[in-house]
């Protein structure tokens, strides 16, 4: 029988999925189970975008140009612009998904073994396409006191060696809402320039901005546009994630050269999706506005009674629709098996990520969590019931000055 | 400014989009242009399938299971046991497009460096999916003569290194409508036991096999079944290229198990392509029916054309949509780029695939172009009279004799 390739046995799992079969379990047990756990937003999909595809008047299902529709590009770029990022047709390629865009981005830009340096915690998934793509992640520890900012750019400099080629980053984040400053991003810029790395910037989540702060995209920096690598997705933005489209956006022709034969290789993005993406470009204003008003609810509800439970703590991310709480735990990944295997409040229990599973160093995260606020207000008020009264009885609950200190 | 990866720069370019521009000019200039080239039928989707996708009553387009959706695994492993292929849930991933399939085995088999081997001519992308996962392709050369059989097995054997880790074949073949014999595949089989080497088999052409001839599956052959991995696609059975939905098929449980974590990064496959693909699945018999007879009808006509054709042979296929056909030309790049930029025949020019892309040995296919009958009848018709009459006239013509040995 032949072997998998070490590729695949190096391949990490999902460390959420790790806990599904243990809500399932649950589920069968007649529990409900309060789902923080995953970024699978509960806001309905604008209608333009469905109509579209309902209405849609095809006859073949046909093959797309392999950068997407053009007619979706051109207003894709309009799209942009409107955010003040300079993108024209020629910058994109549609892609299936954001994952698509970055898997094709590391194929363009990087040899086996190159050396790309991301801040932590990261999207579980970037661990995933840097091992497919046979690269090394050297992760650069952010931390939860300072909210998650990027690291001092010092820090950044120190991992940067021969092998170094590029630096991602994910803003606003997930897993942990932090919003990048434009200083931020200027620091980083000066580091980008100097070395002459690419950086790849995942900003799927710029339409989930609040308090009113500021997004700034790496399309937005001058002088490193030869660097930039822009990847994002439709998926939060207009609650579509099965949708799978995504973008490639670059103003470096020899990138989208390059990544043109990756997109070719592949014949095409999914024309439903695509009928539906162009479509939602669309949405109305008041749609976004809704959506940023209920999730600024949802995390206020969720920041204030996180922190008024007993020894934790949870800065307010200013982004996204996640945040990290650090609890008073010994394991996050035990203490998210354990509220499924053997916790019950009232008939219910709840569903987190453990922490552990977006760094990329061993042992960092053993007592934090994310929690993705993609449940409605009463939902999220039971989970936090939930959550409160779990950390009163968990086996494994530490007192507060170790939890203070373990990180 | 910092340089694409040397994947990057290998990546081949689509051998049939280089000669994209040259059909926009002719279209500009007003020529009708017979396109021959590409794998897209004109076909009509199945209703049933356009139906479900339009009555589809969705509210959030949410991620999908990353194997796919349960319900429509369960009868695609139906659809296959009709086959008398035995695939059931557990052995099925389903894949954006038969090309994400391939990605994943290959990143699921081989190891950076791994030699497979591939007879060629073979569908052009398998080069590229090679080059992003850094495999070395072996071509083992089919000829025209024998209508692009299977290579006798003592030249696979002579190509066997110890870096050697899979063979890879397309049954129905794309590009040479190839249906390969049971006797073949058993003589296959009994080097893949020899060598404990993977088989990857694109079967994407199952569904057009003409003259009554039986079509046998890898997953036919016994005692092979942890060697074995299916790739599949809905793309032409239903005419639903643009659906974007595939599927790796393997009852090797390590295969599975590491293509699943592959999968799990990249999320879902597209939802409605899914909801469509669930609900073709009771396309009626009476539709593929109608489309052998008119493939067969089709290819009986162009064949028939072709060979009466001063110096031209093509042999006769018994699968999929395709046929080589061998030209009295001196390099059919430059044939397929000349019936483009200068060829006009009654206002009219046709569009051919040059049979070099689908060659991995250098000056292979030289004088043999690929045909796809994907056109009705009558623009068939008017097709082939082109085609003889550029042959008339091309200044790159080359005498009978000289035809004959090039190759």
């Amino acid at each position: 029988m032949p072997k998998v390739s070490q590729k695949a046995d190096h391949m990490p799992s999902s460390p959420i999925r790790k806990l599904v079969p243990f809500a399932e379990k649950a589920k069968k047990d007649g529990r409900k189970i309060f789902h923080l756990n995953i970024g699978q937003p509960d806001i309905e999909t604008p209608e333009v975008m469905l109509n579209a595809i309902k209405n849609s008047n095809i006859k073949v299902i046909e093959y797309s140009h392999s950068a997407g529709i053009e007619s979706y590009r051109i207003k894709l770029a309009a799209y942009y612009q409107k955010f003040n990022m300079p993108v024209n047709l020629e910058d994109i390629i549609i892609t299936t998904g954001g994952s698509e865009a970055i898997q094709i981005a590391m194929n363009t830009c990087f040899n086996a073994g190159d050396e790309i340096i991301i801040p932590e915690p990261f999207y579980a998934n970037y661990n995933g396409f840097s091992c497919a793509a046979d690269l090394v992640v050297k992760p650069i520890r952010s931390f939860i006191e300072t909210g998650f900012a990027l690291p001092p750019i010092e820090e950044f400099e120190k991992m940067i060696t021969p092998k170094t080629k590029g630096i991602m980053i994910c803003n606003p984040g997930n897993p942990t809402g932090y919003l990048y400053t434009k200083d931020e991003l200027e620091a980083l810029k000066k580091l980008i320039l100097k070395y002459d790395l690419f950086l790849l910037s995942d900003e799927v989540y710029r339409e989930f901005c609040y308090d009113g702060k500021p997004y700034t995209s790496v399309m937005h920096l001058s002088g490193i546009e030869n660097n930039v690598i822009l990847l994002d997705s439709i998926s939060k933005r207009y609650s579509a994630c099965g949708a799978r489209i995504g973008a490639l956006i670059s103003k470096n022709k020899d990138v989208m050269t390059a990544a043109m034969k990756f997109a070719q290789a592949r014949l095409s993005p999914p024309t439903f999706g695509q009928i539906g993406a162009e479509a939602a470009l669309e949405t109305p204003q008041s749609y976004f506005d809704a959506v940023t008003k209920e999730y600024t609810a949802r995390r206020n509800f969720v920041i204030e009674a996180l922190n008024k439970m007993e020894n934790v703590f949870c800065p307010k991310p200013s982004g996204a629709f996640y945040c990290i709480a650090r609890l008073p735990i010994d394991n996050s990944d035990k203490f998210c098996q354990w509220l499924l295997e053997s916790f019950n409040h009232n008939g219910a229990t709840v569903m987190l990520a453990p922490a552990t599973g977006f760094y990329s160093t061993p042992g960092a995260g053993i007592n934090e969590v994310r929690i993705a606020y993609v449940l409605n207000l009463a939902d999220l008020k039971g989970a936090m019931i939930c959550l409160d009264e779990a950390l009163k009885v968990y086996p494994g609950r530490i007192i507060e000055a170790v939890a203070k200190n373990s990180n």
